[in-house]
């Protein structure tokens, strides 16, 4: 691909501040309409995003009160990643690996607690954010998505309809710096993005929306139903193209990184976003 | 305290970029030593550092390949940290937290893997390195190790004596960001570090030593013996005094942050380190 001769590739560079601030304003409006209790970061790469969303999340819990969003971390790799140096497998020079066979390098691991929700390490009713450093061609986090449904659902299932009953509705929704706009291997049941686009041809089960004014994603929290609410909230930080992006953590030299960001934010190249949350 | 009329207060304001160069020169220090097979990352403050720490500790398997050191997360807090909205637990205005219950919030999930090894999540016969941002009090690295290295004494007990001679040695270390020197409630054998001090009143079983040139921390890999070797590596990337350190992934707004950096390093105030790795 072409480039502007002042920069030494087409890759896109946010600089550490410049995905602190995109993942401020998203957490805005995370903060305001999905309101999670549990942030599943899925590690490496989401590691860096879910520590900043915590300081953005903190939920008030009465007078002056703030408490973070609990943590948890799980690790899902690409089979033939395991092995490889890369963890940027998109964008036009990584080719080929989309599809392999997803493999768990950790998972949940529950608390030891009384109560129903001790089975799941207490993802029953709760408001659940996955997040990741990049949405690429979809598979890790289809992955992700499918396998705590499936752990939300089982528990479910063992409990008596009277357990049941006393649990309220467990609802899923995604964080990512950056959803690629690509063609997505893996599919999701998105119903609602903060972004008007999630892919460029939609394999969604439903097309997104976005909120009215005044609307919330979330209703009231003690309906108690057991079950898990159909359908994934999805919120990005930034829409780009198909581009290869740089991430600062991946850097070995930060300054020359943080210096080719400039350069290229001064000639207005390799801005990466087609949309952004701010 | 006193402090620079330019700058609000006297803490330490780490940017991004300082602490992605300070883990980097840390790294080699530890690459050119003890050669990490895993990295332990105690979230949430462990999760930048670890995931930095991978970018420079990748390890050559034969010819030109590289690969990832995986990262498996533990949580740990403080008991009263659950409900509080301070992740900074010490310096002048945070007292009185000290020695209070750590508790799990999530632990090590083996993957399911066949051999003698399964029953740690792979912990047996590798080079550990425990991650965290900041040892403060000690108190949370303290049970760290001491839980892991339980757990690979228990699995070694679990094993038949033939299977025991198959597995090397297992060995921990420590890094952490910054540590402070204060008084440390917690208590670490440490027996080597990278710096001449890790704790103004010593309470480690032995002191710390620094390598003599050409000299290694880790023996040959293939000695089996099925040991948990006695003593603790301790890696800092800066000594601290007894002082506040905002981290950059805690602040609500980051160009303020950068900017009161920026000024207290021109002036000379407020520079935190009392010894660096680089």
């Amino acid at each position: 691909m072409s480039h502007h001769p002042e920069v030494p590739d087409d890759h896109y560079r946010p600089t550490y501040e410049d995905i602190h601030q995109h993942i401020a304003s998203t957490a805005r409006q995370i903060r305001a309409t999905f309101r999670p209790d549990l942030i599943v970061a899925i590690g490496g790469g989401g590691f860096f995003p879910a520590r900043v969303l915590r300081t953005f999340l903190k939920r008030n819990v009465g007078g002056d009160k703030l408490v973070n969003v609990p943590i948890q971390a799980i690790g899902l790799s690409l089979y033939e990643d395991l092995a490889s140096d890369e963890t940027n497998t998109s964008g036009p020079t990584a080719k080929g690996k989309i599809g392999l066979e997803v493999v768990r390098t950790q998972w949940l691991d529950a608390p030891k607690r009384e109560g129903d929700d001790a089975l799941t390490g207490g993802l029953l009713g709760k408001n659940i954010l996955i997040v990741d450093e990049v949405d690429d061609s979809r598979t890790t986090l289809q992955y992700a998505y499918n396998e705590l449904v499936s752990d939300v659902r089982k528990s479910l299932e063992a409990l008596s309809p009277e357990q049941r009953a006393k649990v309220g509705p467990t609802r899923f929704a995604i964080f990512v710096v950056h959803n690629k706009l690509r063609n997505k291997k893996g599919t999701l049941p998105i119903v609602w993005s903060n972004h008007a686009t999630v892919a460029p041809q939609p394999n969604e089960t439903q097309a997104p929306a976005k909120l009215g004014p005044g609307e919330e994603l979330v209703e009231k929290r003690n309906d108690g139903n057991g079950k898990v609410v159909e359908g994934l909230w999805y919120f990005a930080a930034e829409t780009t193209g198909d581009i290869w992006v740089e991430y600062p953590w991946e850097q070995e030299d930060i300054e020359e990184h943080n210096r080719i960001a400039a350069v290229a934010k001064k000639l207005g190249v390799n801005t990466g976003a087609v949309e952004s949350s701010s």
